[in-house]
C-alpha cells in the first residue's frame, strides 16, 4: 500500500521523475531517517539551515507515526521508494523499510519545492523544467551551511531561469513559503556562488537560460543529503529522489 | 557583565517589567536550559507548537555559545536574571549560572512578542499595556498543545485589546513575524478558548477592553514554561520574566 504517493517509477538507482502534479495540492516532504545518536545534531542542522532544510515533521524516537502531518502516516511504508545509506554511501533501495526499522530510529520530514512551484505557476510564472517535464537543475554551491556536530557541507541549489520581472515576483511570492525553501538564495551570476559551469548541473537536467532570462537559485533539499553523506552515520534511510512523502496538509497551509 | 540586557530590576521573585524598548530593535528571546535527556523531546515540543515556541536558537550539548544569534553570546552570563527550577518548581534565582552549568546542558532560545509589538507600534496600532507601562495580560487557555514526550499542557495566551480594524491589521502584520508568535491564535470571545474571567489574568496586569475594542489573543512564551513545569525535569534554568536574551539579530530579520 502506497496510497500516499502520487506516482511511481520503475527506474532503479537513477534519479527518477518528481512526484506528479496530482499531489501538488498537498504538502510534500523529503524524508531522512537516522539513528537516535545522530538525531539531535541533525535537528540542529535543520534549524540552523532552514532555507535548505525546512522541517515539517519529526517522529518520536522509535515511533513511525507522524500525527502532525497526517492521521495514519507510517513512515516505514508510506514512501514508494527509499534509499538506504550505509556509512554515508547508497547501498540499497526498497519500497518498504519495515524490516529495517529500529526502536532507535527518528524520521525527519523536510519541505520541498513543490508547494512554491505550484504557487509560481498559479501566478503565470513559467517554469521551463516543468513545461519540458524535466527535473530541475541542481548544483553544488560554495555557500557554506552552518555545521551541527558531524553534519556539514555547502548548500546545494536549484536553478530556474526567469525573466527579470518574474525573478522579482517569484522572490516576493516564495517569501510566503518558508516550508518550501523560502526566497531565492541568489539571483544572477552563477560564479559568485561557486558554480563554474551552469550548463552542467550536478543533479537534474540541464536547462537553457535565454537572453532575456536570469538564473534564480533556491536552496535545495539535496543539501541535507550531502550533509548526511559527510556525517557518515552507520545507517540512514531517505526517500528516493522524486518519491517524497505526501502529507495530509494543504501545501498552502503555511501560516 | 550583562551587556546584552537592556534593563534590570531589583524586584526579587515578582514578575518584573519587560526589557525596556531600547532593546526593541534587536531580536529578543526567552531562554530554557535543560539536561540532554530532555533536549530532543523539548526540541520536538517547540517544533510541534511553533506559535507558542518559535525556536530561534539551540546550543550544542554542553556548549554555552550561540553563534547563530550573536558572536560572543555566553548563555551562562548574558541574561541578567535567571530562574532555576528543580523538579518543575522555582527554587532559586541567579544573575550568573556559570556554577550551575553542566556539560549535559542544552540551551534553547525562543522568540517573544517584542518584535511584533514594535512592528504594530510602527504602524500606529496602540498597545494599551505598553502605553500604561504594564505587563501584557496572560491567561491559561483550553487550547491544547501537541505533546512531545513529557512536555504537555494547554496554550498560555497574551491578550491585547484592539479596535476591530486594528485586529485585522495586526493579524496581517504579525503574519510576517513567525519568530514572534505569528498571527493571533484567537480573536473575540474569551470563553470560547476557556477563559472565564478576562478581568483576572493568570500572569501580567489586568487591562480594560473598551466598548469599541475586541480582545486579540496571541500564543505566549509562557506556554513552554508550563510544559516544563509539567515535565518536571530534575533541573531547568530559564530567563526570569522580563529578562530575555538580547541577540545581535535585528528584530525584522525574519526572512
Amino acid at each position: 500500500m502506497h496510497a500516499r504517493t502520487a506516482s511511481r517509477t520503475n527506474s532503479k538507482w537513477a534519479l527518477s521523475r518528481p512526484n506528479c502534479w496530482t499531489g501538488a495540492r498537498h504538502l510534500q516532504g523529503n524524508v531522512a531517517i537516522l539513528p537516535k545518536a545522530f538525531a539531535f545534531d541533525f535537528f540542529r542542522f535543520c534549524h540552523l539551515n532552514q532555507k535548505a532544510c525546512p522541517l515539517i515533521g519529526v517522529t518520536e524516537i522509535g515511533n513511525p507515526a507522524l500525527e502532525s502531518l497526517g492521521h495514519k502516516i507510517d513512515i516505514r511504508t508510506d514512501v514508494s521508494r527509499y534509499n538506504i545509506y550505509t556509512d554515508g554511501k547508497l547501498t540499497e533501495q526498497a519500497s518498504d523499510i519495515s524490516s529495517y526499522w529500529s526502536e532507535d530510529f527518528v524520521a525527519f520530514v523536510l519541505g520541498c519545492s513543490f508547494s512554491f512551484e505550484a504557487a509560481l505557476i498559479q501566478r503565470d510564472i513559467p517554469l521551463k523544467h516543468i513545461i519540458a517535464r524535466q527535473t530541475v537543475a541542481m548544483y553544488r554551491s560554495n555557500i557554506p551551511t552552518v555545521a551541527a556536530g558531524p553534519f556539514d557541507g555547502n548548500y546545494v541549489v536549484s536553478m530556474r531561469p526567469l525573466s527579470g520581472h518574474n525573478a522579482a515576483l517569484a522572490s516576493a511570492i516564495t517569501k510566503d513559503f518558508p516550508l518550501g525553501h523560502g526566497i531565492p538564495i541568489h539571483i544572477g551570476a552563477p560564479n559568485l556562488i561557486g558554480i563554474d559551469s551552469i550548463e552542467s548541473p550536478d543533479w537534474g537536467d540541464p536547462i537553457e537560460i535565454a537572453a532575456d532570462e536570469i538564473p534564480v537559485f533556491w536552496a535545495c533539499g539535496v543539501t541535507p543529503q550531502v550533509a548526511i553523506e559527510n556525517a557518515k552515520p552507520p545507517i540512514c534511510i531517505t526517500h528516493a529522489p522524486g518519491h517524497m512523502l505526501i502529507t495530509d496538509l494543504q501545501s498552502s497551509s503555511i501560516i
